[in-house]
């Protein structure tokens, strides 16, 4: 086939729709009413854009899609359910099925991987990166240049089942590893790294290791070295620059030309 | 768009198929034959009810669809799978690209979040909540009024890989947190309560909590309270009744009125 | 419905694409440029054959899709992702929504679970079976007639992020539980296993099994017995045959006849 732009003949758009200037829109792709994509977007197939939040199913004759704001330059891949209800800033990258809901607040730079699933009523700073198959619970709030690993999940209820919701809070420059469990309401300090498998029930300091199950302080992040080359590794933001605002100048020049 | 209702002109319906009345059939849906959807059931874009199982694939010229019965009531959503030979009670609602396989009674009011994978085989009885990505193995016996959080595990062979299939077995109200492994043949008990991140090698007594890698008691329910009030949290019926048949009335007296 | 056979009318297929004899395409999916499919294979609905890699959406204009060959015999079911760019041999069966991703080699029979996800960059030999949302993280390397079950994870990255990549080794009849994560570059030796909810920091040596986060020995597999019988249950194929190429003859006639 041509490598297509454009809508797909198959796509299904709703009323309302803004599309910028050269997006495209892959086979069978609904986009529901209401919905915003910046220029430049490439939309898979069978995604789903501003997908009708809960209270289309209890009326849905007087039902009114809440609108969904995409910016620029988003790669959003097959199977992807994004709903309606929410703000995403520029360069939003998605792997397939991800699933993003209503009432989200989501900043630039934003890399979703296949099958993960933010519940909703987050807020999410710039320059994520979640994994595959990350579960983030409604009322969860990251800041930027945060690093979560495959099947990592935030709850948030503190007595299931309850009416309470209790969020995590995840500071800048953080890394959490694969398969970490962290409790509702826990705090996860900046520049602080979860070890793989961990159980986080209380609060991690800023620049420390937690690890195990439950997660306990193993070491400070200056203590973790490269076993090949005997160097510091974290903070992070001094050794990995791939896809990030300071790519190619070093954090601190980017930091003193900003 | 208009909100839609109605067969969508792309959904593929299949022969002996009966819908209820006010039955909406979301774009590009597949419904195989013999399947079978009560009243007023919601079904979104990209979903295949009544999937051939297995023997469609050694003998697809004379293979005949199993019946899938849906009671009244159901919203599917979108990218769900529900295969053929099962029966499922009113009001099922489903998150996105869920899987409910073969042979599986199910009972009213089954909530399964986006991901969730009900492998076949398996008994559920009424008001049931599989949260996102439980995965609920072959041969699983599940009560009335049990819970399970995300990326929760039940499996069922003792000696992987073997012929045997143990099915783990939950009582009625029990509450299985987030990311737990329940090991084959064990059962949940009445009330009780599996912490995060717990590998459940032997049976949890009712009304006990248990917790760890591996799983050990840790209390019993009626130890836990809420951390701001200080209230009891747990049996939590009396605490907790949305979306439950006691909802506004209270659980003592709703058991007394039936 | 009848019994389809053939490429669906609302499948769309790419240019240099090549069917065998008797392959189905079910509705809705699409197959890219360069793919080849072997006799007798089954596609189910919404499957992406051959989906684009990242190059795509950095020059589309210019974008060649690697190839991607697929052996004789496959079954995928509906919702699979199979990047270009791999050659898989016969008889693939795929659960709903697994993602094969791009630069692997895959041998014969492999199967894949629902939901299952190959980051690509992989070689994995013959015969391997990896149940629901198991996550292979990439530079895996795997050997023959492997076992690996529900929400195991294979990780990569030392000090995440950073630009190493260490992907985990497996060696031939190797049977690794749920919910497993394996540390970046541990190789799991020839017919060992692993417990569930491990967490394996270090390598596991061959007939051994290791279980605990950390994970630790606790056992030779010659010591596990089946609780019902008291019988030798490791390794595993002198005592399970289904689907594997000494099915009906015993491992040691199969080996001895070849």
């Amino acid at each position: 086939m041509k490598n297509f732009s454009g809508v797909h003949p198959t796509a299904i758009i709703g009323d309302n729709v803004v599309f910028g200037r050269d997006v495209t829109i892959g086979a069978n792709t609904i986009v529901y009413d209401n919905v915003t994509l910046g220029d430049g977007s490439m939309v898979g197939a069978n995604v789903i854009l501003g997908e009708p939040v809960g209270e289309f199913y209890s009326d849905p004759g007087h039902y009114k899609n809440p609108p969904l704001t995409i910016g620029p330059k988003a790669i959003i891949r097959s199977g992807t359910v994004i709903y309606s209800g929410s703000t995403i800033g520029e360069r939003l990258e998605t792997g397939h099925r991800a699933t993003l809901r209503e009432k989200s607040s989501i900043g630039a730079n934003l890399r979703v991987g296949t099958l993960s699933d933010v519940q909703g009523h987050c807020s999410i700073g710039d320059y994520v990166r979640f994994h595959s198959n990350v579960h983030i619970g409604q009322r969860t709030v990251i800041g930027n240049y945060v690093w979560i690993f495959p099947f990592t999940v935030f709850t948030n209820d503190p007595h299931p089942p309850s009416y309470e919701q209790a969020g995590v809070a995840v500071d800048d420059f953080a890394v959490i590893a694969t398969m970490v469990v962290v409790l509702p309401g826990v705090r996860i300090g900046k520049d602080s790294l979860v070890g793989a498998s961990s159980l986080v029930k209380r609060e991690v300091l800023p620049e420390t290791v937690v690890a195990g199950n439950p997660a306990r302080q193993v070491a400070s992040i200056h203590d973790i070295r490269n076993r090949s080359t005997g160097e510091n590794v974290y903070p992070w933001r001094y050794h990995f620059d791939r896809g990030m605002p300071w790519e190619g100048m070093g954090y601190d020049r980017w930091v003193a030309s900003r």
